[in-house]
């Protein structure tokens, strides 16, 4: 007979942009709670205050369900020491990040280096490539360009499921379209970034592209309030995109990149060119969809998640839900980092062989006490285990 | 809506010691064909001409099947190159190993180091500690050391899974049975080992284990068919095996070492002292069992099986089993070798959301038309997705 049980104690680390959903609890927290591990949080220093007030909740809710000493620990640390030491320690096994490629690599080779590896779920971002299809003109235009400018720019673009290139058809049919897009994410008023860092990164990545690439800022410099970010979109054609690593990387912000593509198998060769993504989606009609059999295939070869007509922000918490992908959006695309297929990432098998029934586990005893779905002989059922007489 | 798919091309290396279940086919290339990927299989240089032969069996099948060209594919390679090459090859996505820690940690390594890293499942073998409860006197006595003894011997103890380790308490009481025990294994007809490699490394370590300790050879060198390995038992006290790791690691063949300990405190020291293992194994009364709650626990944290009763040799296929363990045992410990579940190994989700009816894949669609257990709503069942009317 055989069960998953809790892997043993895991750290968290927060994300900066998720305070509360993807940082002290939820998220990876209450994942690694569900698989039975206890967790020690390291707190993101952007948001020291909240990650405190959290883990005092959680704190309190552990006494008050009589939780064993120790389930919960929260620690602080603006730099990165508190960080590796945890990883590095042997009653340590396993981790739960969600930052930056850089971050995530840095701690997955750390646990690597341990006499003991452990493994690290590292949910490292992603650039969540976006076609708009020709056939989309026969669609709601209009409500399409708002959809996808609102998901590049809602909350100043710090989502890591935020679309960074949306590719579009080259010629006159698809201009409208294009200029549609980046009017209606220039005119998006700017918001407040997260924090100082990643307000500079996004600066310098901003400054970069419009050295590149002939750019109209909607805004003088002084006319964007202190700490927030103007929302940017630049155009540029298939075969300059293809020339430069850094038009197919992560810029965390509200910016996109429109890439025009010749013809599908432009098209199909600028999306070869992109790593492993999160998420990748399209839109276009029905009857134009039904005939890119070969685009929607290699969209759900390097991505998690596959989204028609709709936008990759907005991750629901449900059991249908991946939030995960191939390297590098993940360093393991077998699991997801939300919904409840995440408690996985924390439970190994253990198999019971020849226990007498009081010894086994109560969820593995013949009396099926709790009504779970068991796989009892090959098949699966809420069945008592009955012995047949020889 | 989200399903497993295949993660892509896999590289699987046979094992040495099980030239049809751990190798050309079954074991990891059955499952990795099970979840849809194409497999190369690297031939073990110890049964090149049998894995030539199953090779040839599996690509007459995928013919005869009209699987896609490519879907099998057989290397031969007495040396290294060619599964490094493999490993480091873009195309693959996944490696399946079975053998020495060397080998799979060097294959670990050797994925971690890919421009796009890719999980290696290795299976590295195991100690497999196997403890003999005083109680065990009341038990069928004879019977137990004649299992112990055979599966510590069967086909020379080249199983990952041999008793590697037997545990007693010191003192008369249980002297007759360390004896019974050493008098059996010492008395099984040397059997042919491997290959000359695997030969020459049990001799090494059973003379390193003579010069240590006190012992008396069953037969002269001269006895020993060529070839062969004759069964040796070595006995031990708890204080000199904490003192040395030589002690507790494996050596592959028909060998055990009898460790004495002096109490509970004592065989709970010595299990600590041990790393992760595929199997722990332990004979007792249910009676005595059911007051050595700390003892099972401390066998199920660091083993993938824990067997009651009964020996670790022997491993069924079945949804039940758990062929893996924490690490070094294996290089995930949420994963297994063995049985369905070793499926997952080669699957990643895919979250198809928002797709019109006739873009899903089939077993996604509203109709269950191949009578599935599926999810709908967070509700395992095999009905048709209804959608309710607004």
């Amino acid at each position: 007979r055989k069960m998953n049980m809790a892997i043993g104690p895991v750290v968290v680390f927060g994300a900066s942009n998720f305070p509360l959903a993807y940082s002290t609890a939820r998220g990876d927290t209450a994942s690694a709670f569900a698989a039975g591990c206890p967790v020690i949080v390291k707190a993101h220093p952007l948001h020291p205050g909240t990650s405190e007030l959290v883990a005092t909740c959680i704190a309190r809710a552990a006494k008050r369900t009589d939780m064993p000493e120790g389930v919960f620990s929260h620690l602080l640390d603006s730099g990165f020491e508190v960080g590796q030491q945890l990883v590095m320690h042997s009653g340590i096994k396993a981790v739960g990040f969600t930052g930056s490629f850089r971050g995530g690599m840095a701690l997955a080779e750390l646990a690597n280096k341990r006499k003991e590896p452990i493994p690290v779920f590292a949910e490292m971002g992603s650039v969540n490539p976006l076609i708009i299809l020709p056939s989309v003109l026969s669609l709601e235009m209009d409500d399409v360009t708002t959809k996808i400018a609102h998901s590049v720019t809602n909350d100043a673009g710090q989502f890591c499921t935020k679309p960074g290139i949306v590719f579009l058809e080259r010629g006159q049919k698809m201009d409208q379209v294009a200029l549609e897009l980046i009017r209606k994410i220039k005119n998006t008023e700017p918001k407040t970034m997260l924090g100082a860092e990643i307000h500079s990164a996004f600066n310098s990545g901003i400054d970069a592209f419009s050295k590149l690439l002939e750019y109209q800022a909607s805004l003088t410099e002084e006319a964007i309030p202190y700490g927030s970010a103007a929302p940017a979109a630049f155009e540029i054609d298939q075969d300059r995109f293809m020339q430069e690593e850094r038009f197919y990387q992560e810029l965390f912000g509200p910016y996109t990149l429109i890439v025009r593509y010749k013809d599908d198998k432009g098209l199909h060769a600028c999306l070869n060119r992109l790593r492993g993504q999160l998420t990748c989606a399209v839109f276009g009609a029905v009857e134009e969809l039904r005939s890119q059999t070969e685009l929607l295939i290699l969209l759900q070869e390097n991505a998690g998640r596959v989204i028609v007509n709709g936008v990759p922000t907005g991750v629901s918490v449900c059991p249908s839900m991946h939030h995960g992908g191939p390297y590098p959006a993940t360093t393991d695309a077998r699991f997801s980092a939300v919904g409840s297929d995440a408690i996985a990432r924390f439970l190994r098998p253990v198999c019971f062989q020849n226990y007498p029934q009081e010894l086994l586990p109560e969820v593995l005893r013949d009396i099926n006490m709790y009504n779970l779905y068991r796989r009892v002989n090959g098949e699966l059922c809420k069945d008592h285990v009955v012995h047949k007489k020889d």
